[in-house]
């Protein structure tokens, strides 16, 4: 397997954009992404396109690659489309970096796009739920709703939320269902479980938001920019008791890419690189007390790939779909202890100026989550802060880097999880 | 790029199963070819499934592949879920050809399964339109629907068409602007100049059929099972003239599965495998007069790889989706000059017992055509063609065989085509 670099990388700002589309946002993040690789469209030989949602909100059920990229003088070359809920777009990083270990391409593109917003919101929360159309449709589809965008069960207090979203006052189609859902139960359930193992608390929880928010705060592309306290994350709306709104990622759209290349290549285009170290997908079932998660079999694999492990890291992007996710992933990803996500936490370390920063971007929490995008954007920060593009949030002599990007369904036999590790 | 090998391949029946699910059908498929590989499901480290209208149809927006695999047994290891349109299929095949390739994997599986038919039939018909939803998307989707599923123009008549679909009278939602379509003329317009530029004639057409029809018939795992003659095409409803519903493929259901592997897991399996000697995807403007096509440019790449050219194969799949197809590819894959399409047919040399046969499984036409499945159908007839398995189909001593896999709109710009060279 040869070396794969990524040599160019671009984004739109994450965020709710009304008037604009999928190729919109596509055109613009694939544009940014040439002009930093210093590369013609036309030296593209394959990409590979993420996409999560624009089947049921926007009508394209297929080939949305080749729609969204239309205009782009891509499609003379290969164009894949590839899915993974959540982990849509690293999946596509992954099968374009394959592209290109396996010496099929020379420079190949991965390319995020996702339109979640929707004139009619309950559309946008019904599209989230279909992916996780499994055994229990309805429960599933509630709970993703609530837990990864801050969709209210009826009834629950609807305290002022600042700039995030203020869901309709309607609970929609499947509202009814949410306060007696079982899974609502157990992901409460599971977040408590998991303070009471750990000692943590709801202000360590809150905690994780503000420190995204804050890291957000200093990022151009990121969907919000304000500060909050843990006083504001604590008091804004319930959405699953103890998580309030501003635990929740965001409804966003927007759109990332990311050119990889070759070392011959890369020498042919005369600009600077990363490495990719590692890629690594791992499907199956996620966290439950019995055996590792999907993350922590993926990273397993990927520090061994790649030679390293969690100490040598100097910065991380990882899933934050809801604040317990990122103090679960410190200890899977073997950033600490089982149980002591919240020490970590509450010592500074992964806050910008500590020892290994998570989340620089703002993360899903802050930076946004247009789904089938997330990924790309995680891998966009990452190779900026390799570079020392991030002006205020950058994370000196970062050398070493690694994103975790998950999909699917908590606690189901559906997730996906990509780990990338990147270094100067 | 190191070597890859098929080592395994199964599929079920394509047919109508209104009681069976996407995932019944996969596992089936997967079962077979696992068997067929003396691989168990743990060996398995790398999935790519291809689908293409779950999504609209069955409601599963998201994760497809790790829903259907839900109890194969895989989903400990990756999972990518693939969508090219008609050529979804054989995309997954290059998907988890570049994971072995790439040396990313040792062993790599490509799935792809449909279910195409739905108890109210007008869906269907909406969901293949859906794959083409460009910039004239009810044209377009009107005559996808017409060409690809013998959905009948209002008005046209409705002669008996034995075995195939005869869809209820009710024109659906599009039909109004069928007849009205530009797209339509612009179709009928290019098969007409096709047989005006080729001296080819309706019968020529009509023997296309007649000549998958009876490879069909033998064939246990083909749709339709029932040798046709060329007056019982001509007389079939007229879909757009000169094309009849007994030249254009019909819905069906499906699933087919291959087993890839390095030389070195080959040899740890220790069963025979046929290499994969090229497999190029292209994408982009397909057939028009003043550039080469899709599959020109395709096929060009792939015999470059393969170091062998158009005279040097022994038996090929090719995307029939319509009979003007299967001829225009006679002269896009170099088996003839340009316009000789039509006396390449006459001469019986893609006929079974002729030079060179073409869809020696019956093709689009008979075996049948569910989308996302259709390409790795045509991948499992060729190798067991290669393994000397298809019994009163079998071309006595192929050695190279060429599949062409086709998907998106003829005519406009969102065209993929995948080429897949497979030698013993």
């Amino acid at each position: 397997m040869r070396d794969v670099m990524v040599v160019g990388a671009g984004m739109t700002r994450f965020g709710k954009f009304f008037d604009r589309s999928v190729r919109s946002l596509a055109e613009e993040a694939v544009a940014d992404a040439l002009a930093d690789a210093g590369a013609a469209a036309h030296e593209v030989e394959f990409t590979a396109f993420a996409n999560a949602v624009g089947g049921i909100l926007q009508g394209q059920e297929m080939i949305r690659g080749q729609s969204a990229l239309h205009h782009t003088g891509l499609l003379g070359s290969p164009v894949v489309n590839v899915e993974n809920a959540c982990a849509s777009a690293s999946s596509a990083f992954h099968v374009a970096w394959q592209a290109v270990a396996s010496g099929s391409a020379e420079v190949a593109l991965a390319v995020g796009a996702e339109k979640l917003t929707h004139p009619d919101k309950m559309r946008s929360f019904a599209a989230i739920g279909t992916a996780l159309d499994l055994e229990d449709a309805p429960a599933a589809r509630a709970l993703l709703a609530a837990v990864l965008l801050g969709w209210p069960p009826p009834g629950a207090p609807a305290a002022a939320t600042g700039d995030v979203d203020t869901p309709a006052a309607d609970p929609g189609p499947t509202g009814a269902s949410l306060q007696s859902s079982p899974f609502m139960d157990v992901y409460a359930a599971m977040t408590r479980h998991y303070l009471s193992e750990s000692g943590g608390t709801r202000e360590d929880l809150a905690a994780v938001s503000v420190k995204n928010h804050r890291h957000a705060s200093m990022n151009p592309k990121a969907q919000y920019r304000e500060p909050v306290t843990v006083e504001e994350v604590l008091a804004s709306r319930v959405v699953a008791d103890p998580l309030t709104v501003l635990m929740c990622s965001p409804i966003a759209d927007g759109a990332a890419a990311l050119v990889l290349a070759s070392p011959e290549a890369m020498a042919r285009l005369g600009v600077p690189g990363v490495r990719v170290r590692a890629s690594v997908l791992a499907s199956g079932r996620d966290r439950t007390l019995e055996e590792p998660s999907v993350a922590e079999r993926a990273v397993h694999r990927a520090y061994e790939l790649a030679g390293v492990g969690p100490g040598d890291l100097d910065v991380l992007e990882v899933h934050d779909a809801a604040v317990t996710a990122e103090l679960l992933l410190y200890e899977e990803l073997g950033l600490c202890s089982p149980g002591d996500g919240p020490k970590l936490l509450a010592s500074g370390a992964t806050a910008l100026g500590g020892r290994v920063p998570v989340n620089p971007s703002g993360g899903l929490l802050s930076r946004g989550h247009p789904i089938g995008a997330t990924g790309c954007g995680q891998l966009v920060e990452l190779v900026d802060q390799l570079r020392g593009r991030c002006g205020s949030r950058q994370v000196e002599g970062a050398r070493l880097a690694l994103a975790e990007n998950g999909g699917g369904f908590i606690g189901a036999d559906a997730a996906a999880t990509v780990i990338t590790i990147l270094s100067v």
